[in-house]
């Protein structure tokens, strides 16, 4: 271990503190409304599609999702919760974030894929680092893409091809995709106590210090930066 | 077997025939078609759901519409076709009548989906008898009811119960979806030679006679009927 990483206090991951079984319930809660949300977004964006091809992969990309979704339910189940309870704080925030980002159009619904679901996976990976091992691995698994990024990558890449005018409005679109999603995380981490203490963390909880909020926030940045440049866009 | 079942010559159900291997590849590519459709209107329709609960169970009522979707494409590769130019003939009819029904609000929805795909599926269920024994199975598996019918009949007799008038709208709105589903399979059955003359026939072909169409159009009707009756609703 380097000199310059702060040592952490070992963290309370005993789902019998009813602190920590709530910050674990709502980070299931938030992922699962999310995959829900994202399978029927997905599945809209299928119709737009040029092509047959581009429909059914979106299709089966859609589908995942929802195997996702399925997957995070099982384990509130196992954990004696019921599944909706858990979503429901968090369906304003994440129907908040699909009503204002809209997408009009095929390529703006891809970047909205790419581009939005990954700063969301990002950020939950994050979080997956201040949870027990059992909960970390589903989480992880759930956030694994399923060919997401290629799939966008390679066709707004060819639309800025054909028509180089289309990199200036996606570039716009993806920052006010950022914008929107920054807002409605910050607005889950003061409403939901538990799931933000996972982060900040009282004393001794095992959370991130400032300092480590800042340079996870550098992180997601760059992921992001690095997202825009794959797409072929400035971030 | 009784007097008044009519024999009929064995059917030709070679694939190296090409015309029957023309009339196979178009009920694959047809029902495929209509699956990835109906996904992504279930898909949509759950987001008008009212409650948490109903949303994931019409999501993954979607997400099994295209795992049959999968299996179909399956067969056609195995078959050797590209499973886009085996859809593409059918987009303009599935498209339009999905257009011509678009639902207003999730009731509407829900009949839609027990009454109009109740009557798609019968239509292909009789034309599995006229094909070889795997496409048969292949056929009759994608067709099997998910849950679907349980979960449209229960939510739609509770909201009758909750208001009596709600029965006449979406009586109307049945009526509506038949004829539609009519209108776009006649057109289907004028344009795609190959997939009528599975059902009609030429001589020795192992396809129905007229009498035998008739009683295949009543049965499809009856069975409208008992679906239109088991939501609570006058056919």
């Amino acid at each position: 271990m380097s000199d310059d990483v702060p040592t952490r206090p070992e963290p309370h991951h005993d789902l019998s503190d009813p602190s920590y079984r709530a910050a674990v319930v709502d980070l299931l809660g938030a992922l699962a409304y999310g995959e829900l949300r994202a399978f029927a977004q997905l599945a809209k964006d299928s119709e737009l599609a040029p092509t047959l091809a581009d429909t059914s992969a979106l299709a089966i990309l859609a589908a995942h999702e929802l195997r996702n979704f399925t997957l995070l339910t099982e384990r509130l189940r196992a954990l004696e919760v019921n599944a909706e309870d858990a979503m429901q704080p968090f369906v304003e925030a994440v129907d908040a974030f699909h009503a204002r980002t809209s997408s009009s159009n095929w390529l703006e619904g891809l970047v909205k894929a790419y581009v939005g679901e990954g700063i969301a996976q990002d950020f939950y990976r994050e979080i997956a680092n201040y949870v027990d091992a059992d909960t970390k691995a589903l989480v992880l698994a759930v956030l694994e893409d399923q060919g997401q990024a290629d799939f966008a990558v390679s066709a707004v890449r060819q639309a800025i091809e054909d028509d180089a005018r289309v990199a200036g409005r996606l570039a716009l679109w993806g920052r006010r995709l950022v914008g929107e999603a920054i807002t409605q995380a910050q607005r889950v981490g003061v409403e939901r106590d538990a799931l933000g203490g996972l982060l900040v963390g009282a004393p001794g909880s095992g959370g991130a210090d400032l300092a480590e909020l800042g340079r996870m926030f550098v992180r997601l940045t760059d992921e992001h930066t690095r997202r825009m440049e794959r797409l072929g866009l400035s971030a």
